[in-house]
């Protein structure tokens, strides 16, 4: 009596998880946070047409969601001025990475990334057999250049970027990464994620032919739109290589009523703009509160403020762990020497208050 | 400037579908259908508290869903009286064949299933470059015996076995699945597809030790508990097995607010006791509306039934086409013999009724 046979890479692999979810800390406290700034999710919350919509769509939920997003799809190609075809939609911007390296990564290729930038591509790449090469951080910034001399030195099928960054919340202009196109080397995608993008100072977006085989770009109603729990993102790109996801994706994956709140939160553009008011906001909040007590904000075009302190990454772990133990859910940069900082979500003036209250604790008890 | 290499597989696979929606036909018709009974779909819906979950979580849609969904997770393993390190949840049983499939199968690995069973089954295992190999129905009912002597001879690594079946609402005792599990070959892992098992006969669930290497077994709250928009399905095995799943799947990829669903709809035994009679009753009601049209329904353990004419499947789609014209969408099996017949989901008296007005007409029509 023998257990199943795993493939070679399915063995290989470790049983670790991108990130451990804030639930899983509560359970091991004892009690819930009281303010739950770790995930960038939007406190804010979304339109109040979206949640109309999921209330309107609950007695429905017998039914399974429509397996083309037909008409998030074609009201996002209408928003973006593209083709339907250059559409896909899926289960966030995670489940979406996971369909584009399932399509281009076999066992030993080459991918490049950030050291310290989105661990769940890194997860993806490395559960389809990819080499991850990693390039630093530049002022942290994700350094385009640096990136793309790396994919064209090890011959890279992927050349990670996002813009703005996570979990720096630095950004590129769209221009400048418009200018690095022709840097891309042949055969290399450009994954291009865009999560936090609808945050960031005008310009930030980049401007190019949908069709251009060289890039993909990804986005989210996890962020900016407030649905995080909903599990809603989007691909655009050639319609060659958006086509491709239909040969593996999960067709009945989307959940129903999301995809009926995510077309009501894009129908809402005046919430959004509102929503990236009041984030603006927080950051300064954030910012004054880092200075209050002897720290650095650092710019962010998202909706997260890394925290500096100028010192090491055990000393930044030591201020979360602070954090953590008054009920401040945080998390910090993985990897030197962006982890000398921590990385705090926005939200409304009430969470500001509980992570005031707490930081002078916690830097007091560490001092 | 070209575009993405994709690997050999993903360029061998085929761009197709393993279903086209329901929501397609009717964007192609210009007009909704009358009746919804082609997915197996719960028309009777999921239990009030399970809607009141979701409308109560609509506005936490900000925050991610538990990445371990552990409340559900604990609570489906103590209903089931296994650990909860037996249990993995996912987005639809789907999502978890697919991750199964990432799991087992690599390129040209052989796999065995019933020709005419389930085909996104199918698509999976072709998407993971397994190799399938089909078996005959046998009076159609999945023909346990001849499955695994294939996955004998071919040495295959995954039989699958849906119990009851879909599309035929056949089912065997479990019993019968439990006495075949020495014949299981080395190295092969049974997936016993139970979607429907809830709708099934007393004595329908096979009972084992959970921690039996040779079984996984998979069950999901879209048919019974009527949650089919929700995406959520578990797999139950051993914990090896389970805990595989950690290694690749979409940590964040279950929907919050049918996280919360499901565990209402799993608290609601009552609903769901009376959901079986309801659909116990449609099952009746769908006979009869077959026999005074001359047609044979076959005996089902699902919340469809398969309703035969005893000719070809040409002639069982011009009943299937006439019937869509009609408003009515229903399907039918793909593969001969079975494609003799066409599948209609059970539902209300309403639903039944759409469906007894159409067919004499479509008949008619066609004699």
């Amino acid at each position: 009596m023998t257990g199943p046979r795993y493939t070679r890479l399915a063995q290989s692999l470790p049983s670790t998880v991108p990130f451990v979810g804030p639930e899983t800390q509560e359970r091991a406290m004892g009690h819930p946070f009281k303010a739950r700034l770790g995930a960038n999710e939007n406190i804010f919350g979304p339109s109040p047409k979206a949640i109309a919509a999921l209330t309107s769509a609950d007695p429905d939920i017998w039914m399974y969601g429509d397996p083309e997003s037909h008409d998030l799809r074609h009201a996002l190609a209408a928003f973006h001025d593209v083709d339907p075809a250059n559409i896909v939609v899926g289960e966030g911007i995670d489940g979406l990475l996971g369909y584009l390296a399932r399509l281009i990564v076999e066992d030993g290729d080459a991918v490049v990334t950030s050291d310290g930038a989105y661990p769940t591509f890194n997860y993806h790449v490395a559960g389809f057999g990819g080499v991850l090469h990693k390039v630093p951080y530049a002022q942290d910034h994700e350094d385009i250049g640096a990136l793309l001399a790396k994919a064209a030195e090890v011959d890279a099928k992927l050349v990670y970027l996002a813009n703005p960054d996570n979990p720096m919340g630095s950004h590129h202009r769209g221009a400048d990464i418009v200018a690095a196109l022709d840097a891309i080397p042949d055969g290399c995608l450009l994954v291009l994620d865009e999560a936090y993008v609808e945050l960031a100072p005008e310009g930030t977006q980049a401007e190019y032919d949908i069709e251009d085989p060289r890039v993909i770009r990804m986005r989210t109603f996890s962020k900016a739109y407030g649905m995080a729990g909903a599990r809603v993102g989007y691909a655009m790109g050639a319609r060659d290589l958006i086509t491709s996801f239909d040969k593996i994706r999960n067709h009945f994956g989307m959940n129903r009523s999301a995809q009926g709140a995510a077309l009501a939160a894009l129908s809402d553009q005046a919430w959004l703009a509102d929503t990236c008011h009041k984030v603006a906001l927080s950051r300064d909040a954030i910012a004054k509160i880092a200075q209050d007590n002897g720290l650095t904000a650092l710019p962010s075009a998202t909706n997260f403020v890394a925290i500096d302190r100028g010192r090491d990454g055990p000393y930044a772990k030591s201020i979360l762990d602070g954090l953590v133990a008054r009920g401040i859910f945080v998390r910090m940069p993985f990897v030197a020497p962006q982890n000398r900082c921590i990385r705090v979500s926005c939200g409304p003036a009430e969470e500001m208050t509980k992570f005031a209250d707490a930081l002078p604790q916690v830097l007091a008890a560490l001092d």
